[in-house]
């Protein structure tokens, strides 16, 4: 198997073959073969009378210990990684919570509040009322915001206030409302722990449930990034390692959380800093990059070009001009540490929460987030004097791309074709057909299949048959990476009628040309943004999610956070495709319920199906049912 | 290795091995070799690029995918390991808590506040001021109960008011202090989710600060369990199989919270109930019986017998004669059902969280808990009525147990030999060594070792030595099947001076004979009971926990939650033994944090011993340090 289709990243890598440097890639093949025990789910260590393991091909024991078997063992397995997603994208909109409640409150005075008009949006729609000045507007709901972490007696806000009628109707009716963000996934823990719940169906109704609070920590994510940080804009970037310059002071920003990464956006303008940076040496001053979801953070409000993305991260230190790699949390390779070691490259851990060791830590303070991000910088300019130049090999390759296309972006967009109605127009072309059907590409790369492969093959197949894309996280970094986010890729790949939809749209929003052939929504919490365009696609035709053709992939899904949003996009109606087997195939019930009962429960189901081709047949498949249902040309 | 040496269990097995039932000795023996990898915590299943497994013998990879090491692995798992316990305890307490509020509420009428001067202590020490009635200050310990979960900017109120100051300053300065049980829990799962902390110090510190968690929890359990059905006072009873009536319908109730088994032994005794059992032909009426924590529960309140603990729950079925096994959460093996199946008893689960397939589920309210109650037991009359007496064989076998020594009642009997000043002949026979020290067993029963045989090696060992014995959870379940709870064992097994301060308590409170050798003081979450006696006697002293002769032993330790107590009881500083050892071996950063480490830490540390002679040595040891180090007699 290729590693990658990607020319930045296997550039890279034959500099880290050539110094005998080992990734991912390396410690993939070490690790083979795979346990095939935890491969298909098959193995339990919740209590010290394991681990327990069951043949997958029904020898030997078919339980554990306690008699768990394996519909229970994978069930549980499936609540955890759900209850990590959602403590995750937990964890990340509660620091921005705590952080908009200290700028409300004058402690974070680097942290003004940038978007008045989303802050005021997103107050009506949670019933916050305006009373007195912003601050005070932003101190409630910020207040608001941090009560959707504890235990309520009402459903979270963030999820009913988004959601379609039908959608927390159904969920009201199923059990899995979900009343606090903190609460549920100690209630997920909880369940799966030793003699606590053995009912495989159960246990998947509860991981729903705590899905549903992972989708109001992702869309509450979005909001105070949004109302901290602005509303993304379109905006003209490029994405690929070839954004790395020789001649400049080269930091990445890598994690998820934008209070870092839009910090060190700003600074690093600042003029003394430059200075420093071209004294030192590099005479194009300082350029930041990023790196994974935070990348994606920055490049929608900064232009930040994008330098790689999750399963690459190793490449950007192997360019050898990388000074320094500065991480917040989620998705940071360990590894990172020793690739940087044969480096003059500085790795900084920035969180409490997320140590590496040999790494330096710079914990990051809201309340001197500024004098934090210069500190930063000022060891990337010290790191970047003893950079060799002999080890500086940096791809010549990048591609433009056209960035931050926010629900509020689309729909200002359409508003150019008709101004009383704005989502009239995307309606009309859903119905001719000249849009069949969307979809949602999101997760992450995954070192389990050539990186990029499945992204690129599905895309231009969807495009062809006339689905409008939306990328978020990772995905939006393998399409921007190869191209996709441009007029061009529109104009090459996209069927006629997707073609003239976006064309027509690009040229009244003045353009001047089509849209890209992707619509970046943002980082791993914007599938939020996508949420909301889909329900208010829904809500303008009357009908429910779970009767739009609009489907989501996840072709190189990795992290627990994905298997998280991926269930609470099959809850919210979606027919979601993962390109990469989850570890469930152990179990037949777990298997039968994610790919069919959840159908007839939710409308959503998962659709695992790791060739391309054949998975966009079969999410062509789902938008044409969809389309039938809804009495359209299929 | 022997199964059991209890001749209650090894009588019940017989009966299996006769019919050909499978118990969980059978499914141990079907499992092994049990995996080296996760035996030894050194295989990682956090995200979909995995399963990840390091050879524990230094060959083959020695990271994973991601380039998480081993420390980081095992460290891992040591946090959500707490995590999920603390989960487990929060659950129960929360229950309790929302349980008192509706008490509080007049919205469960079966529930009255039981013990009004526990409330009015509880309410005292966390600062919730008497306003109004009993309700009113129900009503405001509850809704402060309910604070504890959300993440607060004070610490947790119930291990902040119950601790010793010198150990709040010391989590202060780690910086391992909890804000909130639910918000830690997700803090943890955040933090172990693929890409997030590398470090395996902080992790473990991660860990700490969770397990702090835990043991509000579990303190909060506790006392909002003594307020709803009252602080447990000294009650004689019985344990092991034989408490089963061949003449009765015998109804076990299983798992942790009092809620369910409370009611039900009050319900038990109600005279129409009971002419329904003897209508059916149970002449001697309806027989209640305990099973694992939630027998604790009820035993030290209402006299109940306790037929069986946690490894062994299987054997009271396998008596034939138990009509019903009901059960809440945790510890419940899903293996209950088939054995269930193979004899008329009815399995029934209660709780929306802890559902079996093929169990009958009957949903708890507490809005109407006495009718759920009769429910209940009326489905247990009539699944009497199909009781097969051919395979009715209930082993002759059962000891007498004085249980319910709550830290009221201790300190109440200590009381009768100085009213003035209750704690002052407990620390001058500690001073003098006629009380060597205190060692507190707790935890879990585990097919690993042979049932009881490490509880009771070690008892004999301790108390020849003059160690004063507490018990919680199955740990005091195993005393009590094999008569530790007896003043006979006082006599039989307890060093001179040990034997002469039980004696002299017990006469003193009127017992006319010694105290127990073991003082029972409740279930798992009743660790707390324990703790407070040693902050009592800390406080008294004027000296820190980790200053104490005071130790602790989970010498059959199976369960997330044990990971946690265990961890909460290190950080408070006590030398804790493991008698199995936990998944950690394959890190020896790990290893040497637990083990040495912690020590220079917190003051306690973990001791893993298999063998119980050793651990009784090392166990004696480290009391021995501890009077050295307070310059008494070692």
């Amino acid at each position: 198997m290729e590693k990658s289709i990607d020319s930045g990243t296997l550039f890279a890598l034959k500099a880290a073959d050539t110094q005998g440097i080992k990734t991912v890639w390396d410690r993939y093949e070490a690790q083979k073969p795979q346990c095939g025990f935890g491969e298909t789910g098959l193995c339990c260590r919740n209590c010290m009378q394991g681990p327990c393991r069951i043949d997958p091909f029904g020898e030997g024991p078919q339980t554990g210990v306690c008699g768990a078997n394996a519909d229970v063992m994978v069930a549980r397995w499936v609540a955890r990684a759900v209850a990590a997603g959602t403590a995750s994208h937990g964890g990340h909109a509660k620091h921005l919570a705590h952080t908009l409640l200290k700028s409300a409150n004058g402690e974070a005075p680097d942290y003004p509040i940038k978007d008045e008009a989303k802050l005021r949006a997103v107050a009506a729609r949670i019933g916050v009322t305006n009373v007195g000045d912003v601050k005070t507007l932003a101190r409630n709901v910020a207040m608001k915001a941090l009560e959707e972490f504890s235990e309520k007696e009402s459903p979270l806000t963030w999820a009913a206030s988004t959601m379609t009628k039908g959608r927390v109707d159904t969920f009201v009716k199923l059990g899995v409302v979900p009343t606090g963000i903190d609460s549920v996934v100690a209630e997920a823990m909880h369940r799966t722990t030793y003699g606590v719940d053995a009912d495989p169906v159960n246990l998947l109704l509860g991981a729903i449930k705590c899905a549903l609070a992972d989708y109001a920590g992702c869309h509450l994510a979005t909001d105070l990034a949004d109302i901290l940080f602005g509303t993304p804009q379109p905006a003209v970037t490029r994405a690929n390692l070839g954004v790395l310059k020789k001649n400049a002071v080269n930091i990445a920003v890598h994690g998820h959380n934008p209070l870092l990464s839009d910090m060190i956006a700003q600074v690093a303008d600042d003029k003394g800093l430059n200075d420093k940076a071209r004294a030192a040496g590099a005479s194009e001053g300082i350029n930041v990059v990023g790196v994974c979801c935070t990348g994606n953070e920055v490049m929608m409000r900064h232009k930040i070009p994008l330098a790689t993305s999750s399963v690459s991260q190793e490449t950007a230190i192997l360019t050898g001009a990388l000074d320094a790699m500065v991480v917040d949390y989620q998705c940071i390779m360990p590894s990172l540490a020793n690739v940087a070691e044969c480096y003059h490259t500085k790795l900084i851990t920035t969180m409490s929460i997320a140590k590496i060791p040999k790494a330096t830590h710079i914990e990051f303070q809201e309340a001197n987030a500024r004098e934090s991000a210069a500190q930063i910088i000022s060891v990337a300019i010290d790191a970047f004097k003893k950079r060799d130049p002999k080890k500086v090999s940096i791809p010549d390759v990048s591609s433009q791309a056209i960035v931050g296309f926010s629900t509020e972006t689309i729909i200002g967009a359409l508003a150019k074709v008709n101004k009383e109605d704005p989502l009239k127009p995307l309606i009309d072309n859903i119905v001719s057909g000249n849009i069949y059907g969307v979809c949602l590409f999101a997760g992450c790369n995954t070192v389990k299949v050539t990186q990029d492969a499945n992204y690129v093959a599905m895309i231009k197949e969807l495009a062809k048959n006339n689905v409008l894309i939306l990328a978020t996280g990772c995905a939006s970094g393998a399409f921007a990476r190869h191209g996709f986010m441009t007029p061009e890729a529109t104009n090459k790949y996209a069927g006629p009628g997707l073609k003239a939809v976006l064309t027509a749209v690009g040229q009244a929003a003045g353009l001047g040309g089509p849209l890209p052939l992707v619509l970046h929504m943002g980082s791993c919490v914007d599938n939020s943004r996508a949420a909301d365009l889909a329900v208010a696609l829904a809500n303008k035709l009357g009908v429910d999610l779970n009767q739009l053709p609009v489907v989501a992939s996840a072709p190189e899904a990795v992290t627990e956070k994905a298997v998280a949003i991926g269930t609470w996009a099959v809850a919210a109606g979606l027919p979601t495709h993962l390109g990469v087997v989850p570890p469930v195939l152990g179990s037949k019930v777990v298997t039968q319920v994610l790919t069919s009962t959840a159908k007839d429960l939710f409308g959503g189901y998962f659709i695992v199906e790791p060739d391309p081709i054949k998975a966009s047949a079969q999410l062509l498949s789902a938008m044409s049912e969809r389309r039938k249902g809804l009495g359209l040309s299929a």
